[in-house]
């Protein structure tokens, strides 16, 4: 919303809280790859139009719909970047436990407790496994492995782009993955983000922030 | 090659063949997953350069250097499609046992023998596990949950193809796997491929025909 210059306003939700607040204002519900249903943020609600969304990669595709100016999927780019987005979560998810571990100490205390009680679960991991070293190591393990893999693909870009000199959604993908990190990582284990691929990481995050009016 | 109009001439080689053959010429081994060299086809020689590519999507992505008229990564979208053959593989490859014991029965004698004792011993399965009805299902299920998702994305396009209306080396992955399908498949089961999301497989296929020349 910021790169395509609409005013929004930002509700915080505690974890604790999300399927009340959201089963009160008639949010939808998504499917976890079980099948089960499962109330997540965010959730855009757009007054222009009473649209109810729930799900990042539909709230984009809502958006470009609805507000074509600035496009996110340029060039009819919507079905490539949703694979991109799927591709790029298969590279990222075994890094990710580690990284929920660290999400829980940046929280309120009410919102930490919920997370890991409902992460533990998922896992099938005792909390203190989520946060264990050789949790740390394996999250070292795949980022590095899935940022190469990242790195490759920028490299045939020609741009400092997923799309060479066109911004676009799978730019937005990553940098909000950079954005997570930089926000729970300890000093040590971001400046090693920002050793990997010659730096390429800090500067994507940074060129995002420029490009939607976030610096 | 044939979309972009370039002349060319194919040499099959036997599969018991292509290691001997493929370090005559020169060829480069790729890396399987577990960090081994492995000579695959196809290969393209080029004479006009001299230039001697191992691997699909490298060497589209040296005929779309050398050669870039009628591209195939319009709009700079080649990081894209190389994160789209990332998931499109993926997708498919728990529904390739079966597939490739299709395969051999379609073979010489000497390549089907060879494709038996390399893939089982890839699976570690026996042969007879390979071509079971057992596995037969887990083709159809994972078949048609990837061709879902698969045609989820196309609805994202605007258009026949992967890009909307412009056609790309995304609907090339796409359609190459098709005309394996079809042309190992038995009749039954290419219909059943054919019944799937509405007949989209059989028209993408014959799209994509027209388009490069091939009907």
């Amino acid at each position: 919303m910021s790169y395509k210059g609409l005013p929004f306003v930002t509700v915080w939700v505690e974890y604790s809280e999300i399927a009340t607040v959201m089963k009160s204002i008639g949010a939808k519900q998504i499917k976890r790859p079980d099948g089960s249903d499962v109330y997540t943020l965010p959730v855009v609600s757009d007054p222009n139009t009473g649209a109810l969304i729930t799900d990042s990669i539909e709230i984009a595709s809502y958006l470009e719909k609805t507000y074509p100016e600035k496009p996110i999927f340029p060039h009819n780019s919507e079905a490539l970047i949703r694979a991109f987005d799927t591709a790029f979560t298969d590279l990222t998810i075994p890094a990710l436990k580690f990284l929920i571990g660290r999400s829980a100490e940046v929280m309120s205390p009410d919102s930490a407790e919920f997370l890991k009680d409902a992460r533990s679960k998922d896992f099938k991991l005792s909390w203190d496994e989520i946060v264990s070293e050789g949790s740390k190591r394996q999250m070292e393990e795949h980022l590095e492995k899935g940022h190469n893999t990242l790195y490759e693909w920028y490299q045939k870009s020609n741009g400092k782009w997923i799309m060479g000199d066109t911004f676009s959604y799978a730019d937005i993908i990553v940098a909000s993955y950079l954005l997570w990190y930089k926000r729970v990582m300890k000093e040590d284990e971001w400046a090693w983000i920002g050793s990997l691929n010659g730096g390429k990481w800090v500067q994507v995050l940074e060129d995002m922030e420029k490009e939607c009016n976030l610096a």
